[in-house]
């Protein structure tokens, strides 16, 4: 059984980009739901998709549960036991976190597109953005946020 | 060895969103594949890109073969076996099937995009959208749906 | 901690489409980096999201490492010691190798978005984008590539 709301159309008149970037510390997740936010804020964007992309192939993006902590520390012990160290891999010039890494970052994804309505995220009330390090060692990790849709100051499309 | 064919080209002229909500009967996939058909019918979709967001942790979107349900069948099972119940998980207070809810979804994912051609989802022959239920008890859940291309009636744009 | 780029603004003003046909050799990953690069520098596209689209149930999407090919050996025996042939399986009607390559197909998703800036694809150093086959023979896979956003011979728009 399913019901569709009232439908809301715009203009989409603009692309806008940027990078940010996000410092880890080590294996975990990094949220970035706020960073997301102010950028759509900046921009002045109405309705629209922002599309996050991750540039990196042993780190990954995940929408997941912002309220108890106990459920990142849980993500991360399931995404070892599925892609163990140690485990036989060819690939171990990296160091045995690498291989793993690059199982966990496959399985996750790097690519993720969220609904903005009003200039707001549409994400469910639990739901936050993080990136997920599945390295042991802090990296610098870079990500690409760009909006495609409606902009109140639609000027800048012109910029 | 690979081909490319001939490129369609139209303007990105109008974004139409609209929520969807799907109720679950328990664990298992619920295809929303004529809801989504039925959303781009009415908006008068022509070419372009629906986007399928669903706003929660516990389940998440797959498209998977619709023509023998025992694919389905195997897909929980599979599912079972890589983030199984009592696996001494840390977050438990929601019962032995939140924790991996949470893994599942984390998995699969909860954005979508398919592209539209013509009006229609330009999917595969074996191909069907599904919300996958991953707690054991029924649920309400939430999905947008946002597609963004251009319209026949492009006069919805500006309503 | 994180820190955001200058913006970079643009008119989100035209679609492109096209097919990507693909031949694989049975199961592995098949590079598709500069068929999807061709297909932008053809359309002439200039800033927005590239959507790269498989319609097939037991193929997938991946963006993964193209330095060490080890890594995609490592990858194929991760999804396998996943989803195993001859885990008793109950849709088995189309040999051994079927049942997993859905699971596999689930697991990594068959939708795939690229930011798209000044006509180049916006990926990592070490990332190259992959159709990854999960039958043990060789396949005939459909991909879709859409391109929304600017085109510097924005007349094709209108073609």
């Amino acid at each position: 059984m399913s019901k569709l709301s009232a439908i809301r159309s715009t203009k989409a008149d603009s692309i806008a980009t940027a990078r940010l970037s996000v410092e880890t510390s080590g294996e975990g997740f990094f949220e970035i739901t706020a960073e997301v936010a102010r950028f759509l804020e900046q921009i002045g964007a109405r309705d629209g998709t922002v599309l996050i992309y991750l540039r990196h192939t042993s780190a990954s993006l995940v929408v997941q549960e912002n309220a108890d902590p106990d459920v990142r520390i849980d993500l991360v012990t399931a995404l070892r036991r599925l892609a163990p160290a140690n485990a036989g891999w060819v690939h171990d010039v990296e160091g045995p976190d690498d291989m793993p890494a690059h199982v966990k970052a496959m399985l996750n994804g790097v690519s993720l597109q969220i609904p903005v309505s009003d200039g707001d995220l549409a994400l469910g009330t639990w739901q936050g953005v993080y990136v997920a390090e599945h390295r042991t060692s802090p990296h610098g990790r870079e990500v690409v946020l760009q909006f495609c849709g409606s902009c109140a100051n639609s000027d800048r499309a012109s910029d």
